[in-house]
């Protein structure tokens, strides 16, 4: 094989000295650290690898000098998530270690580019851990959502169902247990005795997935319509996402979480709309406090203002 | 191996009686015809897999029973496309044997969730033909879009350009088949003959891909920020998908293709504007014409403005 | 957009009539047929592209004219599989509707290259249907493979497990029921209900493949060391493949399901162990009947022994 | 949102203590450095997360307590890359800035599994680097391999074909410079003029790859099939995985590189011989210095020769 020697050569765009590992400090305080979330589970950081600036070093490599016109790191990264250049959102990568329920899992796993490794219940022993909601998060089902919940159970049906809950789970694990046990009478494979137990039971894993991708699961699962028991996690993802990368947090609240998509129907009842403002009360449309003057013409390209602008203020 | 015995048993969810192969009357019409695109370029289908009634068909799975409450097939696909119920648009698939500049290429490569077989230059001989632009096509550098063109160049920088492409790749070519030639005095490996050509040659592929994924390649590529050269191809990909899924096709435009995306700040802006339309010409954010109700309650409710509205009717 | 204008050139490579669209008369005449596993699940296919041509036409556009040499369609096939040209088997494609237990959905949904679509259980309810293994599939817990299962049980323990196991499942789904009664005192949510069944309870999905990835779920899943209740899904994906893609399906038996891979190690320990071969009895390593000259100079290349043979001949 | 609250609790098997991030030492001081790799194009590491002990880690959250068995780190590594246990190899990551010749890169993208940030040649100008082959790296098509390299060049072949190459590629790179000269008469789009330019053109990229599919991406392209230019930065690439991952690279070597797929048909070829080696000299079957019992087991079973021995002993 081939011999690792350095180069002597130092070039424009290379780097032939050691450069610093990447590190986040907020990672670093926090990693190892058990967070709670529903009665048993947890989210733990076990390794990361960069941060924001990641972000902004793929970006500079793609586009090379021409960078300079939008130099600021922060307005280089709004710009690049506003407009989905997503792959330089892959170039930074988070690994937790997770314990969830089961019908929780098989919610999550449906998101396919992550890696993942589960605690194998083939190979080991279970432990007795079944998630039971609190009282305030059992809800009847909804009669406007189809997959969603409504009202919060009263008091003796929240009881009630609690019991059922828990007595299931119970019974089920005492027989799971009985199968299994090594000094017992059956001693049934692992992989059998399992089938065994009920769908909230705990289980865990290693997940571990880019930015790009982690973005996207958070757009979804904190979505007030995902099921409150992954949006609790997703709560926590997110965040432990605001500590890592606070400006790609807050880009994503702002192109994605507080964001909308508008139909083309719903476009042109607006362009409709907005021009009335532009003629009765235009200044209704000026850029806000905060807002780029680059952001403000998006806007007003958007909805094919332009002839009532002349670079960036109203004519 | 266990041997194959149809099931006795009718059930109510399945069919033991032979079902038809889904067929596309428009895709059938036209398999293994050649659209021509760029000067040398070309598209074919050459098979595929469902069509709109995959989509539809995927969804009852995932929906059971409950989906009798939005029964017709266009409303239950544009609700799918709407609120990106992606997976069930993985369910047709469509498959293109397609010819494009190296250059296109590099870019088409990038949309990793697909399936490609490409011509190899290693062990086939390149055929003389790449992609000289139309005067029409070529263009001065952008001056406020990096990465874009400008105005179009006059008659005689373009007939300079074309003559520089056409001599570069001429040459480029000719001497690759003499290093190549098997009776000639070099008989060069073809794998190292090929660097010698100029990105703008041909090569070509079959490409498979998922409507999901064709979509998202489309959104992307048919864009007016998208490179000429894969847009046209985008849209003649485009014209096909029309005619093989109509009803996904339409949806995509309104959902996507012609739809906005809002940062928070733009939506803000808009919440004022249009609370002042309510107040002074509130007509016209009545329901348009061949808008569904749903999708009208779905803009009042993502600007808010629920208070003005009983049962989707303005109070 | 472009219109759709076909080509009036007929180009060496390009067809320009309409081609026939790829049929398998093996899976039209199984096409929605159930067939069961297991004592509630089943298998459909419903949908598919291509067949062992698809492998073949792929190549010959990889390898352009050069493939006349080996021309013909089982070699080819053979050989691509052997050499692992996996980009030709992704060309092909099958669309499943499947019924299984969720823990085996669990063990399943790890292949992340396929498109699923589930029931769900948050949308609908589910049914009264879980798995019980047979007698002779209950089995102790092996004691020198950690996951896997050893002698099967007593008549008299094979009883105690199912007894429990039904006792609990149908416990369970009772409880179930009464929560998510429309007509009940609590109308329990779904989403929330279902989390006390037992792993053992039935969904369903509709999932869909390409043949590579197909090959390499069955090689994965239909070894010994894969759990029972999966490994007989496989079977009976296997028994389709080799009705669609006989071919292939010959192919996959003799280099994946049939092959060994060998350490470093072990090699050198044959290498030693043919060399006495050779000297003492070099018949047992002549070409055995059915196996290409090609296969053969492969087998005497791996092991180093080229030394004792001219063009495939021993000296 | 939901605050950061770390837990109280101590688990038996959460650590609520901070950790110490992995960090390895030959990575950390090769970072940066950038390695030549043909005459213009280099490798340099920019980031990693990870090394051997993340593959270990990520097997024992799968295994639990029930790997105490087989504890040591190194026999671990080497029984879960034996037995494909793949996604334990995909929680390590890392991520390379690479340069190198465009005709390269097209092959190098075929692996999907990984992250790409490429320069963006409509964005930015192309440097005049183009790879030019050594003469000892110029060879005649191969005769018996259709996509590969024969004899070496005489040295005034050689010379002639890298004159051409030279004066194609400094010819087109001048045409390139003249047409998107921002002083010039053409100021042609950058996008359009880069495809006069030679497949031998330097490109560079971020790649960002986890550990299981770099031993994937090596396995092919350190083979000797693949072409030389790639080749080569396979190997330095694999010199880099040896500093980092010592004992995942060894076993790589072991199981992948030096291992041997055998065929059915070479298999039953196999057993005939190796009875007729264990009825006249079987000591050539003993377990050889430094393979372990189980390994040796596994080969004795592979060739289902267990009649002759009793636990690893011969009888």
């Amino acid at each position: 094989m081939t011999k690792l020697v350095p180069s002597k050569k130092i070039g424009e765009h290379v780097i032939t000295q050691p450069i610093e590992r990447p590190s986040n400090d907020f990672l670093n305080s926090i990693l190892g650290v058990q967070f709670d979330v529903l009665d048993h589970g947890f989210v733990r950081v076990v390794d990361y690898m960069g941060s924001d600036t990641s972000v902004v070093q793929a970006a500079r490599t793609s586009y090379g000098k021409g960078t300079k016109q939008i130099s600021q790191d922060k307005g280089l990264i709004r710009y690049l998530l506003r407009h989905r250049h997503t792959s330089c959102f892959e170039m930074a990568e988070i690994k937790f270690h997770i314990k969830l329920p089961i019908f929780i899992a098989r919610q999550w796993i449906r998101h396919r580019t992550a890696n993942v490794n589960e605690y194998s219940a083939r190979y080991s022993l279970m432990e007795e851990e079944f998630y039971i909601p609190e009282p305030e998060n059992l809800a009847v089902q909804s009669t406007d959502n189809k997959q969603g919940r409504g009202d919060v159970l009263t008091t003796e049906q929240a009881q009630r169902v609690r019991q059922i809950l828990i007595d299931d789970a119970e019974r089920c694990y005492k027989d799971y247990s009985e199968m299994v046990d090594e000094e017992g009478d059956i001693r049934l494979a692992r992989e059998l005795a399992r089938i065994n137990l009920t769908l909230n039971s705990y289980t865990q894993w290693y997940w571990k997935i880019d930015l790009h991708n982690l973005l996207h699961f958070l757009t979804l699962r904190i979505d007030s319509h995902a099921q409150y028991e992954i949006r609790i996690y997703a709560e926590i993802l997110g965040e432990i996402l605001k500590g890592w990368c606070p400006i790609v947090y807050d880009a994503w609240m702002d192109y994605r979480v507080h964001a909308l998509e508008l139909s083309a129907q719903h476009v042109n009842m607006l362009k409709k709309a907005l021009l009335f403002v532009m003629s009765e009360k235009p200044e209704l449309l000026d850029s806000p406090k905060g807002m780029s003057k680059r952001e403000h013409m998006e806007f007003i390209n958007k909805f094919e203002l332009e002839d009532y602008f002349i670079d960036g203020e109203k004519k």
